[in-house]
């Protein structure tokens, strides 16, 4: 049962406030322990890894080795159906076309004094990718996270993956392989984390950590970073579904559902201007509840923080769809283009009926890690901006300095800084 | 003193990398008290302004209200030279000209399947621009943070600032309605970092907060990271000057004291292939010195953190600069285009012998807000990429859903998610 939320209602605007600042997930103060595990691999390397490996991971790393080799990842390929490995293939070659695309050109010019500007950018040279282990060990994740990161130019892509009692999920050798990650080590927690931020004897640091993880790999980044970059810390995923009365309800409480069915603490909100419609969605929630296999993740998730949202009209209800600001929004109306141009907080939008979100999870092309928790109304989601930075570029030469140099110097005199005043005098005095 | 690192002696690589992890910050751990002003704060609004502004800054709110009006932003400018304004107004301008060449465009498109993908970038609705108060309040940083927001086309910029014993200097005022800011609170440190997150009574909140700070902002901008966005957190800054044998010692030494005079905490480093060009800028440094009014703070920059590297050839000094990956990077040699290529970690570059760094700290039109503490390795500058935010778009219809559905439910399959699954097949089977 997900809550009602009626605009029409005179306490409409009290709840809706309260509902978009419901918290959805418990935060574990795990920073001693992490602080700790961090300092440890700091100090003692592979060592630490081994140790950590053992006890959480119940796995002896001098047993089978810190970095898998290129034969388990062949054999890996075994061990996955051929559709999945092909699935990974077309869904990898879809995600690489359309993120050359937000590669960043050079802008290097002359400005009307003869100025040379600029911006500059390069890759990354070495990148860190964190992939969980267990049951939220995605191969799909690998992919949007490695593939971006090897279309911006990142030389080195290095992945750390927990052997759960000694495993690896194979999907996530094969989608490696694919993405074309450069080394795997079998790692995992704030100890891979500081591995990666710090280097062992056997790994040599990155510059910057991405991929999810749980409490204790957030604390870890979290510490980490300032050594290293790091992306948005991820929190549980959400999904707005903004439909017209015109949609076979079944659908939508799928698309709901894929949402819920992640996290306990995911959010799953349907947006209508049809009454009936929320009811009838509502129903076909419940009933493909029963038929999950991840069917109490989802009924939690969708009994604490689903909504339906029953506005007056669609596009009244526009400027509600941004202060919710979803990870996911999808537009199941006949006509999505009078509503795209009053969407401006979403993670990634998914047009008209035939888009569900789930393709975009996966084989669409386009990313699937974006903000979650509102966080879409001053960020993005994961591109190949994340794996690049820009150097600015300033280049005058005597005329020009005497142009812009006069200036430079009145404002460091007014700031008080006589060296930067000096810096420019002296070649303006004697040039 | 600087100290000297000789590539060619035996234990450069040890010294060196002991230079490069060199401490220059004192981390203050004030989260706890932090903590506690930022939580008042959210919960009693403007009343915990003003308790917390009478006891830092030893103002009473009541008596000169917290924002800022248009009268006395009026009345500051007959306080501040019209030289000084004009020199802030031609930077602004050059700021907006070099900044309006980052807006990203949207890219939407359609693939050979047929599949809309695209890219659209919209502006952050309000942003927080944090001012210092006292020395380090200045001006020219108040452009470098307010006019990319406003290129990016941000509604509100929100800009606050603390009025230590009553007073914020009028040129920041200045600055602050050339650059377009649209309120200013008089309110500073980590009570103004909470009142820009969370909103109180008289202060709206903002979806990202930018600007440098003390131990106390850094720490509170930390805090509410998720809330709202934050940007780098900025540590003491640095030059690497370049230098071939060419040089006038004295311009050099006036560049490297313009980084030495902002903290105790700042590096600045000689890289040249010349002996005799070291030392004669060690004793033009050393004369220099004397000369300064922040000259004590210049003297233990350069005592601590200073140093001269000698290489056998610039080239072969590229990759040590690449590994120091300077916030500010001087090329004053002859051919600098042979270098430039070299050169991937840095953030930014002056070109030349006629390019001090100071000219971008002013009128360059580039940003002066620069990744620090080698952070250049894995991020860049500030720019409008920091205001706008991107939201990914997909479109499929019936026959494009065909196409990539299959694979989708393969994979949803694979990682054990039946309502991904379901959300695809279900349109399938309908469709």
């Amino acid at each position: 049962m997900a809550i009602w939320l009626e605009q029409a209602s005179g306490d409409f605007e009290t709840r809706f406030a309260e509902f978009l600042t419901t918290k959805r997930e418990v935060s574990e103060d795990v920073n001693a322990i992490v602080r700790a595990i961090v300092d440890d691999v700091r100090t003692r390397g592979d060592a630490a890894l081994v140790e950590y490996s053992q006890r959480f991971d119940r796995v002896d790393l001098h047993e089978v080795g810190l970095r898998v080799t290129d034969a388990e990842i062949d054999a890996a390929f075994g061990q996955v159906d051929e559709t999945v490995i092909e699935a990974l293939k077309l869904a990898a070659e879809r995600i690489e076309r359309h993120h050359a695309r937000q590669m960043p050109k050079d802008d290097i010019y002359e400005d009307a004094l003869g100025v040379g500007l600029g911006s500059r950018w390069t890759a990354i040279e070495a990148v860190g990718l964190y992939v969980p282990g267990g049951t939220a060990s995605y191969p799909s994740s690998v992919l949007m996270n490695a593939v971006p990161a090897r279309v911006a130019g990142v030389e080195r892509v290095v992945m750390v993956c927990p052997a759960t009692g000694g495993n690896i999920n194979p999907a996530v050798l094969v989608a490696a392989r694919i993405a074309g990650v450069s080394e795997i080590y079998r790692v995992g927690g704030a100890q891979a984390v500081a591995a990666l931020a710090y280097g062992t004897e056997t790994i040599a640091p990155v510059y910057k950590i991405v991929g999810p993880g749980n409490a204790y790999v957030a604390a870890a980044k979290r510490q980490v970073f300032g050594t290293v970059g790091i992306d948005m810390i991820a929190g549980p995923s959400e999904v707005l579904v903004i439909a017209d009365a015109e949609n076979d309800p079944d659908w939508l409480a799928a698309d709901l559902l894929a949402q819920a069915e992640h996290d306990a603490g995911a959010q799953a909100i349907l947006l209508t201007d049809d009454r009936s419609l929320g009811e009838a969605v509502e129903k076909a929630v419940e009933r493909q509840l029963k038929t999950l296999s991840r069917s109490e993740t989802a009924a939690e998730s969708w009994r604490d923080f689903g909504a339906i949202i029953l506005v007056d009209d669609l596009k009244a209800g526009l400027p509600l769809a941004n202060r919710i600001a979803a990870e996911h929004l999808e537009l199941a109306v006949a006509d999505p283009d009078q509503l795209l141009p009053g969407i401006r907080n979403a993670g990634a939008i998914f047009i008209g009926r035939h888009t569900p979100e789930v393709i975009g999870d996966y084989v669409g092309g386009s990313n699937h890690v974006l903000p979650t928790a509102r966080s879409a109304r001053f960020s993005s989601g994961l591109s190949v901006l994340d794996f690049v930075k820009r150097t600015s570029i300033l280049r005058l030469g005597p005329d020009q300095l005497r142009a812009l140099g006069p200036a430079a110097i009145t404002l460091a005199n007014s700031e008080g800084l006589d060296a930067h005043a000096r810096s420019v005098s002296i070649r303006l005095n004697q040039g």
